[in-house]
Protein backbone atom coordinates (compact mmCIF):
# COMPACT_ATOMS: atom_id res chain seq x y z
CA UNK A 1 0.00 0.00 0.00
CA UNK A 2 1.27 3.32 -0.81
CA UNK A 3 1.95 5.81 1.51
CA UNK A 4 1.04 9.58 1.74
CA UNK A 5 3.42 12.14 3.11
CA UNK A 6 2.68 15.81 3.68
CA UNK A 7 5.39 18.00 3.84
CA UNK A 8 6.08 21.91 3.98
CA UNK A 9 5.70 22.99 0.16
CA UNK A 10 5.49 24.05 -2.79
CA UNK A 11 7.88 21.68 -4.73
CA UNK A 12 11.46 22.57 -4.35
CA UNK A 13 11.56 22.90 -0.96
CA UNK A 14 14.05 21.12 1.15
CA UNK A 15 10.82 19.69 3.32
CA UNK A 16 10.43 17.71 -0.21
CA UNK A 17 13.86 17.02 -0.52
CA UNK A 18 13.38 15.13 2.89
CA UNK A 19 9.63 13.54 2.33
CA UNK A 20 11.37 12.05 -1.11
CA UNK A 21 14.24 10.95 0.71
CA UNK A 22 12.39 9.32 3.76
CA UNK A 23 10.47 7.10 1.70
CA UNK A 24 10.90 7.58 -2.21
CA UNK A 25 8.01 5.27 -3.31
CA UNK A 26 5.10 7.00 -1.02
CA UNK A 27 3.07 9.58 -2.38
CA UNK A 28 3.93 13.21 -1.47
CA UNK A 29 1.56 16.30 -1.13
CA UNK A 30 2.72 19.82 -0.52
CA UNK A 31 0.97 21.76 1.73
CA UNK A 32 1.16 25.75 2.04
CA UNK A 33 2.01 25.68 5.96
CA UNK A 34 3.34 23.70 9.23
CA UNK A 35 -0.21 23.31 10.93
CA UNK A 36 -1.65 22.69 7.63
CA UNK A 37 1.01 20.17 7.47
CA UNK A 38 -0.10 18.84 11.17
CA UNK A 39 -4.11 18.98 10.45
CA UNK A 40 -3.25 16.80 7.22
CA UNK A 41 -2.21 13.67 9.12
CA UNK A 42 -4.23 14.41 12.04
CA UNK A 43 -7.34 14.35 9.91
CA UNK A 44 -5.99 11.00 7.72
CA UNK A 45 -5.59 13.31 5.02
CA UNK A 46 -1.86 11.92 4.98
CA UNK A 47 -0.39 9.00 6.87
CA UNK A 48 2.57 10.97 7.86
CA UNK A 49 3.72 14.79 7.85
CA UNK A 50 7.58 16.30 7.22
CA UNK A 51 8.43 18.94 9.33
CA UNK A 52 11.86 20.41 9.67
CA UNK A 53 12.89 20.59 13.57
CA UNK A 54 16.39 22.09 13.57
CA UNK A 55 18.81 23.51 11.70
CA UNK A 56 22.70 22.93 12.84
CA UNK A 57 23.09 26.33 12.43
CA UNK A 58 20.15 28.55 13.05
CA UNK A 59 18.70 26.36 15.87
CA UNK A 60 15.29 24.87 16.34
CA UNK A 61 12.74 25.86 13.88
CA UNK A 62 10.20 27.47 16.46
CA UNK A 63 6.74 26.44 14.69
CA UNK A 64 7.32 22.93 14.68
CA UNK A 65 8.29 23.19 18.20
CA UNK A 66 5.58 24.92 19.30
CA UNK A 67 3.11 22.88 17.05
CA UNK A 68 4.24 19.36 19.33
CA UNK A 69 4.09 21.23 22.83
CA UNK A 70 1.12 23.11 22.24
CA UNK A 71 -1.04 22.22 19.75
CA UNK A 72 -0.69 18.65 18.68
CA UNK A 73 -0.88 15.18 20.05
CA UNK A 74 0.71 13.40 16.97
CA UNK A 75 3.52 11.21 17.78
CA UNK A 76 7.45 11.21 15.87
CA UNK A 77 7.19 8.22 14.18
CA UNK A 78 10.97 8.66 12.49
CA UNK A 79 13.62 11.15 11.92
CA UNK A 80 15.99 12.75 8.59
CA UNK A 81 18.71 14.51 8.52
CA UNK A 82 19.02 16.42 5.03
CA UNK A 83 22.18 18.54 3.67
CA UNK A 84 21.34 22.11 2.99
CA UNK A 85 22.97 23.14 0.15
CA UNK A 86 21.99 26.84 -1.12
CA UNK A 87 22.31 27.64 -4.41
CA UNK A 88 22.68 31.21 -5.97
CA UNK A 89 20.46 31.71 -9.25
CA UNK A 90 18.75 33.72 -11.37
CA UNK A 91 18.16 34.41 -15.35
CA UNK A 92 20.90 32.93 -17.54
CA UNK A 93 24.15 35.43 -18.08
CA UNK A 94 23.32 37.53 -14.82
CA UNK A 95 26.32 39.33 -14.01
CA UNK A 96 26.95 39.16 -9.73
CA UNK A 97 28.50 42.89 -9.94
CA UNK A 98 24.95 43.88 -11.95
CA UNK A 99 23.09 42.38 -8.93
CA UNK A 100 20.18 45.22 -7.28
CA UNK A 101 17.97 42.32 -5.79
CA UNK A 102 18.35 39.38 -3.80
CA UNK A 103 15.15 37.44 -2.92
CA UNK A 104 15.40 34.62 -0.05
CA UNK A 105 14.02 32.96 2.60
CA UNK A 106 14.74 34.92 6.16
CA UNK A 107 16.72 31.62 7.44
CA UNK A 108 18.22 31.00 4.04
CA UNK A 109 19.80 34.28 3.95
CA UNK A 110 20.65 34.01 7.91
CA UNK A 111 22.95 30.91 6.83
CA UNK A 112 24.57 33.08 3.32
CA UNK A 113 25.30 35.85 5.41
CA UNK A 114 29.23 35.98 4.83
CA UNK A 115 28.54 35.51 0.90
CA UNK A 116 25.93 37.59 0.83
CA UNK A 117 28.41 40.49 2.52
CA UNK A 118 31.56 39.44 0.36
CA UNK A 119 29.70 38.99 -2.90
CA UNK A 120 26.74 40.97 -3.18
CA UNK A 121 27.34 44.03 -0.19
CA UNK A 122 25.17 46.55 -1.91
CA UNK A 123 22.29 44.19 -2.68
CA UNK A 124 18.70 45.00 -1.52
CA UNK A 125 17.46 41.78 0.02
CA UNK A 126 13.66 40.63 0.19
CA UNK A 127 12.39 37.92 1.92
CA UNK A 128 10.40 34.90 0.20
CA UNK A 129 7.97 32.50 2.15
CA UNK A 130 10.14 29.84 0.65
CA UNK A 131 13.65 28.51 -0.72
CA UNK A 132 10.88 27.39 -3.70
CA UNK A 133 9.29 30.94 -4.22
CA UNK A 134 12.26 33.06 -4.15
CA UNK A 135 13.84 31.99 -7.42
CA UNK A 136 9.92 32.79 -9.31
CA UNK A 137 9.83 36.10 -7.31
CA UNK A 138 13.87 36.71 -8.79
CA UNK A 139 12.86 35.47 -12.20
CA UNK A 140 9.70 37.40 -11.98
CA UNK A 141 10.97 40.97 -11.38
CA UNK A 142 11.98 43.23 -13.97
CA UNK A 143 15.09 44.87 -12.21
CA UNK A 144 18.52 42.68 -11.74
CA UNK A 145 17.35 40.12 -9.25
CA UNK A 146 18.64 36.55 -7.81
CA UNK A 147 17.71 34.33 -5.51
CA UNK A 148 18.53 31.94 -2.86
CA UNK A 149 17.36 28.37 -3.27
CA UNK A 150 17.29 24.83 -3.86
CA UNK A 151 18.93 22.49 -6.76
CA UNK A 152 15.86 21.18 -7.59
CA UNK A 153 14.11 24.51 -7.31
CA UNK A 154 16.24 25.89 -10.52
CA UNK A 155 15.46 22.98 -12.52
CA UNK A 156 11.41 23.64 -11.81
CA UNK A 157 11.40 27.04 -12.43
CA UNK A 158 14.31 27.67 -15.06
CA UNK A 159 16.56 29.07 -13.41
CA UNK A 160 20.29 29.58 -13.92
CA UNK A 161 22.64 28.64 -11.27
CA UNK A 162 24.85 31.20 -10.75
CA UNK A 163 27.06 29.65 -7.87
CA UNK A 164 26.52 26.77 -5.71
CA UNK A 165 27.35 25.94 -1.72
CA UNK A 166 26.89 29.62 -1.03
CA UNK A 167 26.11 28.59 2.57
CA UNK A 168 28.49 30.20 5.80
CA UNK A 169 29.48 26.23 6.52
CA UNK A 170 30.07 23.61 4.22
CA UNK A 171 28.57 21.23 7.06
CA UNK A 172 25.28 22.16 7.08
CA UNK A 173 22.11 19.74 7.71
CA UNK A 174 18.65 20.33 8.78
CA UNK A 175 16.53 17.24 11.04
CA UNK A 176 13.50 16.69 10.03
CA UNK A 177 10.59 14.69 11.80
CA UNK A 178 7.65 12.48 10.49
CA UNK A 179 4.67 12.92 12.63
CA UNK A 180 2.23 10.45 12.80
CA UNK A 181 -0.99 9.19 14.43
CA UNK A 182 1.48 6.24 16.35
CA UNK A 183 4.98 6.21 17.46
CA UNK A 184 7.31 3.63 16.16
CA UNK A 185 8.03 -0.16 17.87
CA UNK A 186 11.38 -0.82 19.48
CA UNK A 187 13.99 -1.25 16.79
CA UNK A 188 17.20 -1.07 19.19
CA UNK A 189 18.63 1.71 18.57
CA UNK A 190 16.23 4.55 19.09
CA UNK A 191 15.62 8.19 20.63
CA UNK A 192 12.98 9.53 22.48
CA UNK A 193 11.93 12.89 22.52
CA UNK A 194 9.97 14.99 24.98
CA UNK A 195 9.76 18.23 26.84
CA UNK A 196 9.02 19.45 30.54
CA UNK A 197 8.35 22.67 32.29
CA UNK A 198 7.81 23.89 35.92
CA UNK A 199 5.54 26.63 35.74
CA UNK A 200 5.78 29.21 38.42
CA UNK A 201 7.92 27.43 40.29
CA UNK A 202 11.02 27.61 37.72
CA UNK A 203 14.63 28.20 39.48
CA UNK A 204 17.85 27.00 38.82
CA UNK A 205 17.68 23.93 40.91
CA UNK A 206 14.21 22.54 39.09
CA UNK A 207 16.20 21.59 35.87
CA UNK A 208 19.42 20.60 37.82
CA UNK A 209 17.00 18.18 39.54
CA UNK A 210 15.37 17.12 36.45
CA UNK A 211 18.66 16.48 34.23
CA UNK A 212 19.66 14.65 36.85
CA UNK A 213 17.09 11.29 36.34
CA UNK A 214 18.64 11.34 33.19
CA UNK A 215 22.27 11.49 34.08
CA UNK A 216 22.33 8.84 36.82
CA UNK A 217 20.28 6.75 34.50
CA UNK A 218 23.29 6.96 32.51
CA UNK A 219 20.63 7.90 29.79
CA UNK A 220 22.83 10.30 27.32
CA UNK A 221 20.48 13.52 25.91
CA UNK A 222 21.27 14.17 22.28
CA UNK A 223 19.36 17.73 22.25
CA UNK A 224 18.42 20.34 25.31
CA UNK A 225 16.79 23.27 23.73
CA UNK A 226 14.23 26.08 25.27
CA UNK A 227 11.29 27.46 24.47
CA UNK A 228 9.18 29.90 26.21
CA UNK A 229 6.29 28.92 28.30
CA UNK A 230 4.65 31.75 26.63
CA UNK A 231 3.33 32.91 30.04
CA UNK A 232 5.56 35.48 31.13
CA UNK A 233 9.52 36.09 30.37
CA UNK A 234 11.75 34.12 32.35
CA UNK A 235 9.90 30.86 32.51
CA UNK A 236 10.58 28.37 29.70
CA UNK A 237 9.41 24.57 28.89
CA UNK A 238 12.69 22.36 28.03
CA UNK A 239 12.76 20.26 25.07
CA UNK A 240 15.07 16.73 25.12
CA UNK A 241 16.04 13.98 23.04
CA UNK A 242 17.38 11.27 24.48
CA UNK A 243 18.66 8.22 23.35
CA UNK A 244 16.58 4.66 23.79
CA UNK A 245 13.02 3.66 23.75
CA UNK A 246 10.15 5.12 25.79
CA UNK A 247 9.41 1.37 26.18
CA UNK A 248 12.90 0.44 27.39
CA UNK A 249 12.82 -0.34 31.13
CA UNK A 250 15.32 1.99 31.93
CA UNK A 251 14.00 4.64 30.23
CA UNK A 252 10.59 4.47 31.40
CA UNK A 253 11.39 4.57 34.88
CA UNK A 254 13.63 7.51 34.28
CA UNK A 255 11.08 9.35 32.72
CA UNK A 256 8.63 8.62 35.08
CA UNK A 257 11.16 10.03 38.20
CA UNK A 258 11.64 13.10 35.79
CA UNK A 259 7.28 13.35 35.34
CA UNK A 260 7.68 13.44 39.04
CA UNK A 261 9.79 16.39 39.51
CA UNK A 262 8.56 18.23 37.02
CA UNK A 263 4.93 20.75 36.28
CA UNK A 264 4.04 19.39 33.20
CA UNK A 265 5.47 17.05 30.71
CA UNK A 266 4.58 15.21 26.91
CA UNK A 267 5.86 12.73 25.22
CA UNK A 268 6.25 13.50 21.52
CA UNK A 269 7.53 10.26 21.05
CA UNK A 270 9.92 7.02 20.25
CA UNK A 271 11.73 6.46 16.65
CA UNK A 272 14.32 5.14 14.95
CA UNK A 273 17.92 6.85 15.44
CA UNK A 274 18.77 8.53 11.75
CA UNK A 275 22.19 6.88 10.64
CA UNK A 276 22.89 7.58 7.07
CA UNK A 277 23.75 11.42 7.94
CA UNK A 278 25.02 12.30 4.38
CA UNK A 279 21.15 12.06 3.23
CA UNK A 280 20.26 11.42 0.00
CA UNK A 281 21.37 15.25 -1.84
CA UNK B 1 27.24 65.07 27.00
CA UNK B 2 23.81 63.82 24.66
CA UNK B 3 25.04 59.91 23.89
CA UNK B 4 24.11 57.96 20.47
CA UNK B 5 21.94 54.88 20.67
CA UNK B 6 21.56 52.72 17.46
CA UNK B 7 19.06 50.53 16.84
CA UNK B 8 17.83 48.56 13.79
CA UNK B 9 15.60 51.02 11.87
CA UNK B 10 13.72 51.90 10.52
CA UNK B 11 11.69 54.71 12.57
CA UNK B 12 8.46 52.74 13.82
CA UNK B 13 10.27 50.04 15.16
CA UNK B 14 9.95 48.50 18.10
CA UNK B 15 13.77 48.68 18.74
CA UNK B 16 13.06 52.60 18.31
CA UNK B 17 10.37 52.04 20.87
CA UNK B 18 12.90 50.51 22.91
CA UNK B 19 15.91 53.42 22.68
CA UNK B 20 13.56 55.88 22.97
CA UNK B 21 12.10 54.47 26.43
CA UNK B 22 15.62 53.52 27.72
CA UNK B 23 16.87 57.23 27.10
CA UNK B 24 14.46 59.71 25.37
CA UNK B 25 17.55 63.13 25.81
CA UNK B 26 19.48 60.91 23.30
CA UNK B 27 20.46 60.94 19.91
CA UNK B 28 18.81 57.64 17.90
CA UNK B 29 20.58 56.32 15.09
CA UNK B 30 18.73 53.93 12.64
CA UNK B 31 21.04 51.23 11.50
CA UNK B 32 19.52 48.78 8.63
CA UNK B 33 20.72 45.64 10.43
CA UNK B 34 21.87 43.86 13.72
CA UNK B 35 25.29 43.67 12.84
CA UNK B 36 25.35 46.99 11.75
CA UNK B 37 24.30 47.98 15.23
CA UNK B 38 27.25 46.04 16.77
CA UNK B 39 29.66 47.74 14.34
CA UNK B 40 28.37 51.47 15.32
CA UNK B 41 29.05 50.88 19.00
CA UNK B 42 32.69 49.13 18.44
CA UNK B 43 33.46 51.63 16.39
CA UNK B 44 32.50 54.79 18.44
CA UNK B 45 29.64 55.77 15.83
CA UNK B 46 27.28 55.49 18.79
CA UNK B 47 27.55 54.85 22.42
CA UNK B 48 25.25 52.43 22.58
CA UNK B 49 23.04 49.96 20.18
CA UNK B 50 19.70 48.80 21.23
CA UNK B 51 19.41 44.77 20.04
CA UNK B 52 16.09 42.74 20.66
CA UNK B 53 16.59 39.36 22.59
CA UNK B 54 14.16 37.76 23.11
CA UNK B 55 10.36 37.57 22.79
CA UNK B 56 7.82 36.30 25.32
CA UNK B 57 5.86 34.02 22.87
CA UNK B 58 8.42 33.67 20.40
CA UNK B 59 11.61 33.42 22.17
CA UNK B 60 15.24 34.20 21.77
CA UNK B 61 16.13 36.09 18.52
CA UNK B 62 18.94 34.18 17.29
CA UNK B 63 20.83 37.13 15.39
CA UNK B 64 21.26 38.87 18.66
CA UNK B 65 22.46 36.01 20.29
CA UNK B 66 24.34 34.40 18.10
CA UNK B 67 26.56 38.08 17.44
CA UNK B 68 26.85 38.06 21.11
CA UNK B 69 28.59 34.29 21.44
CA UNK B 70 30.73 34.88 18.42
CA UNK B 71 31.14 37.78 16.78
CA UNK B 72 31.56 40.77 19.65
CA UNK B 73 33.10 41.79 22.82
CA UNK B 74 30.77 44.48 23.66
CA UNK B 75 28.89 44.39 27.27
CA UNK B 76 26.13 44.37 28.43
CA UNK B 77 25.15 47.66 29.73
CA UNK B 78 21.17 47.38 30.25
CA UNK B 79 17.97 45.91 29.37
CA UNK B 80 14.80 47.37 28.80
CA UNK B 81 10.97 45.05 28.47
CA UNK B 82 9.23 46.87 25.76
CA UNK B 83 5.24 45.70 25.27
CA UNK B 84 4.08 44.67 21.64
CA UNK B 85 1.43 45.63 20.50
CA UNK B 86 0.37 44.87 17.03
CA UNK B 87 -1.96 47.09 14.78
CA UNK B 88 -3.83 46.51 11.57
CA UNK B 89 -3.01 48.96 9.10
CA UNK B 90 -3.94 49.56 5.43
CA UNK B 91 -5.78 52.42 3.17
CA UNK B 92 -8.57 54.14 4.88
CA UNK B 93 -12.29 52.39 4.52
CA UNK B 94 -10.62 49.39 3.76
CA UNK B 95 -13.21 46.48 3.88
CA UNK B 96 -11.09 43.49 5.93
CA UNK B 97 -13.72 41.28 3.96
CA UNK B 98 -12.03 42.65 0.72
CA UNK B 99 -8.63 42.12 1.61
CA UNK B 100 -6.57 39.71 -0.41
CA UNK B 101 -2.99 40.48 0.96
CA UNK B 102 -1.74 41.11 4.55
CA UNK B 103 2.29 42.30 4.71
CA UNK B 104 3.95 41.50 8.00
CA UNK B 105 7.11 40.66 9.34
CA UNK B 106 7.67 36.87 10.12
CA UNK B 107 7.71 36.84 13.49
CA UNK B 108 4.74 39.60 13.43
CA UNK B 109 2.92 37.09 11.56
CA UNK B 110 3.63 34.19 13.50
CA UNK B 111 2.94 36.31 16.58
CA UNK B 112 -0.74 36.85 15.31
CA UNK B 113 -1.43 33.34 13.40
CA UNK B 114 -4.60 32.92 15.21
CA UNK B 115 -6.28 36.74 14.27
CA UNK B 116 -4.96 35.84 10.53
CA UNK B 117 -6.64 32.59 10.73
CA UNK B 118 -10.12 34.08 12.27
CA UNK B 119 -10.40 37.36 10.28
CA UNK B 120 -8.42 37.00 7.53
CA UNK B 121 -8.85 33.68 6.53
CA UNK B 122 -7.97 33.44 2.70
CA UNK B 123 -5.06 36.37 2.69
CA UNK B 124 -1.84 35.76 1.08
CA UNK B 125 0.74 36.72 3.66
CA UNK B 126 3.86 38.33 2.24
CA UNK B 127 7.24 38.53 4.42
CA UNK B 128 8.60 42.11 4.87
CA UNK B 129 11.90 42.66 6.30
CA UNK B 130 10.79 45.21 9.28
CA UNK B 131 7.04 45.86 10.95
CA UNK B 132 8.02 49.46 9.53
CA UNK B 133 8.26 48.49 6.35
CA UNK B 134 5.10 46.47 6.68
CA UNK B 135 2.26 49.46 6.43
CA UNK B 136 4.64 50.89 3.46
CA UNK B 137 4.46 47.83 1.16
CA UNK B 138 0.47 47.77 1.99
CA UNK B 139 0.03 51.26 0.80
CA UNK B 140 2.38 50.93 -2.10
CA UNK B 141 0.76 47.74 -3.70
CA UNK B 142 -2.17 48.26 -6.29
CA UNK B 143 -4.51 45.31 -5.06
CA UNK B 144 -6.36 45.24 -1.62
CA UNK B 145 -3.53 44.94 1.04
CA UNK B 146 -3.01 45.54 4.47
CA UNK B 147 -0.05 45.26 6.60
CA UNK B 148 0.97 43.93 10.38
CA UNK B 149 2.88 47.11 12.77
CA UNK B 150 3.35 49.47 14.99
CA UNK B 151 1.15 51.91 16.07
CA UNK B 152 4.28 54.82 14.94
CA UNK B 153 4.77 52.98 12.00
CA UNK B 154 1.18 53.74 10.85
CA UNK B 155 1.93 57.42 12.12
CA UNK B 156 4.96 57.35 9.71
CA UNK B 157 3.09 56.22 7.01
CA UNK B 158 -0.12 57.64 7.23
CA UNK B 159 -1.84 54.09 7.66
CA UNK B 160 -5.38 53.85 8.89
CA UNK B 161 -5.74 51.33 11.68
CA UNK B 162 -7.70 49.03 11.15
CA UNK B 163 -7.78 46.48 14.10
CA UNK B 164 -5.39 47.07 17.21
CA UNK B 165 -3.81 44.26 19.84
CA UNK B 166 -4.14 41.70 17.38
CA UNK B 167 -1.25 39.56 19.07
CA UNK B 168 -2.26 36.30 20.05
CA UNK B 169 -1.38 36.69 23.63
CA UNK B 170 -2.68 39.87 25.43
CA UNK B 171 1.19 39.55 27.66
CA UNK B 172 2.89 40.27 24.53
CA UNK B 173 6.43 42.19 25.57
CA UNK B 174 10.27 41.95 24.28
CA UNK B 175 13.39 42.15 26.11
CA UNK B 176 16.07 44.27 24.53
CA UNK B 177 19.50 45.05 25.39
CA UNK B 178 21.69 47.92 25.54
CA UNK B 179 25.22 47.05 24.29
CA UNK B 180 28.31 49.04 25.08
CA UNK B 181 32.39 49.73 25.16
CA UNK B 182 32.16 48.73 29.18
CA UNK B 183 29.33 46.83 31.57
CA UNK B 184 27.92 48.79 34.28
CA UNK B 185 29.08 49.12 37.53
CA UNK B 186 27.32 47.35 40.40
CA UNK B 187 24.08 48.84 41.60
CA UNK B 188 22.68 46.40 44.53
CA UNK B 189 19.96 44.91 42.24
CA UNK B 190 21.90 43.50 38.72
CA UNK B 191 21.74 41.17 36.60
CA UNK B 192 24.67 38.70 34.99
CA UNK B 193 24.49 37.66 30.87
CA UNK B 194 27.17 34.85 30.24
CA UNK B 195 27.14 31.77 27.51
CA UNK B 196 29.18 28.46 28.35
CA UNK B 197 29.70 25.14 26.34
CA UNK B 198 31.16 21.69 26.45
CA UNK B 199 33.07 21.45 23.03
CA UNK B 200 32.55 17.45 21.70
CA UNK B 201 32.16 16.17 25.27
CA UNK B 202 28.53 17.55 25.69
CA UNK B 203 26.65 14.47 27.45
CA UNK B 204 23.42 14.95 30.44
CA UNK B 205 25.68 15.36 33.01
CA UNK B 206 28.27 17.85 31.71
CA UNK B 207 25.32 20.48 31.76
CA UNK B 208 23.59 18.85 35.12
CA UNK B 209 27.44 19.70 37.19
CA UNK B 210 27.81 23.39 35.07
CA UNK B 211 24.06 24.17 36.56
CA UNK B 212 24.62 22.89 39.75
CA UNK B 213 27.38 25.59 40.68
CA UNK B 214 24.59 27.84 40.42
CA UNK B 215 22.06 25.68 42.69
CA UNK B 216 24.42 25.34 45.50
CA UNK B 217 25.61 29.22 45.64
CA UNK B 218 21.88 29.91 45.89
CA UNK B 219 21.72 32.05 42.25
CA UNK B 220 18.78 32.07 40.90
CA UNK B 221 18.66 31.59 37.15
CA UNK B 222 16.35 34.07 35.05
CA UNK B 223 17.03 32.41 31.60
CA UNK B 224 17.97 29.52 29.95
CA UNK B 225 18.29 29.01 26.58
CA UNK B 226 20.36 26.70 24.35
CA UNK B 227 22.20 27.48 20.65
CA UNK B 228 23.44 25.28 18.36
CA UNK B 229 27.68 25.13 18.71
CA UNK B 230 27.18 25.37 14.69
CA UNK B 231 29.46 22.42 14.77
CA UNK B 232 27.85 19.00 14.69
CA UNK B 233 23.84 18.33 15.33
CA UNK B 234 23.53 17.85 19.09
CA UNK B 235 26.04 20.05 20.48
CA UNK B 236 25.09 23.29 21.84
CA UNK B 237 26.13 26.49 23.94
CA UNK B 238 23.94 27.46 26.74
CA UNK B 239 23.06 31.00 27.37
CA UNK B 240 22.21 32.29 30.78
CA UNK B 241 21.15 35.23 33.10
CA UNK B 242 21.43 34.84 36.14
CA UNK B 243 20.81 38.12 39.39
CA UNK B 244 23.91 39.51 40.96
CA UNK B 245 26.78 41.20 39.29
CA UNK B 246 29.86 39.51 38.06
CA UNK B 247 31.96 41.55 40.78
CA UNK B 248 29.57 40.32 43.60
CA UNK B 249 31.75 37.86 45.65
CA UNK B 250 29.44 34.62 45.60
CA UNK B 251 28.41 35.37 41.90
CA UNK B 252 32.45 35.65 41.06
CA UNK B 253 33.07 32.50 42.88
CA UNK B 254 30.14 30.43 41.32
CA UNK B 255 31.36 31.94 37.92
CA UNK B 256 35.06 30.78 38.54
CA UNK B 257 33.81 27.40 39.66
CA UNK B 258 31.31 26.79 36.53
CA UNK B 259 34.07 27.94 34.40
CA UNK B 260 36.47 25.08 35.38
CA UNK B 261 33.63 22.89 34.34
CA UNK B 262 33.41 24.17 30.83
CA UNK B 263 34.92 24.41 27.57
CA UNK B 264 34.33 27.11 26.57
CA UNK B 265 32.89 30.34 28.79
CA UNK B 266 31.77 34.08 27.90
CA UNK B 267 30.67 37.03 30.09
CA UNK B 268 28.11 38.83 28.65
CA UNK B 269 27.81 41.48 31.06
CA UNK B 270 26.44 42.93 34.30
CA UNK B 271 23.99 45.37 33.84
CA UNK B 272 21.05 46.86 36.17
CA UNK B 273 17.88 44.68 36.03
CA UNK B 274 14.66 46.49 34.49
CA UNK B 275 11.96 46.66 36.79
CA UNK B 276 9.15 48.79 34.80
CA UNK B 277 7.98 45.60 32.78
CA UNK B 278 5.07 47.67 32.13
CA UNK B 279 7.29 49.62 29.81
CA UNK B 280 7.11 53.22 28.14
CA UNK B 281 4.42 52.67 25.03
Amino acid sequence: MTITIAYLGPPGSYSEAAALGYDPGAAHLPMNSMPAVVTAVETGAADAGMLPVENVLEGGVTTTLDLLIHETDLRIYGEMVVPIRHFLMGRAGTRLSDVKILYGHPQSLGQCRRFIERILPNVVTIASLSNSAAPAEALADERSAVAIGTQRAAELTGAAILAHDIQDRASNVTRFIALSRLDHPPTGDDKTSFCFGFGEEDRSGSLVGALQELAVANINMTKLESRPSKQVLGSYIFLVDINGHRTDPHVAAALERLRAKTGLMKIFGSYPRWKDIVGNA
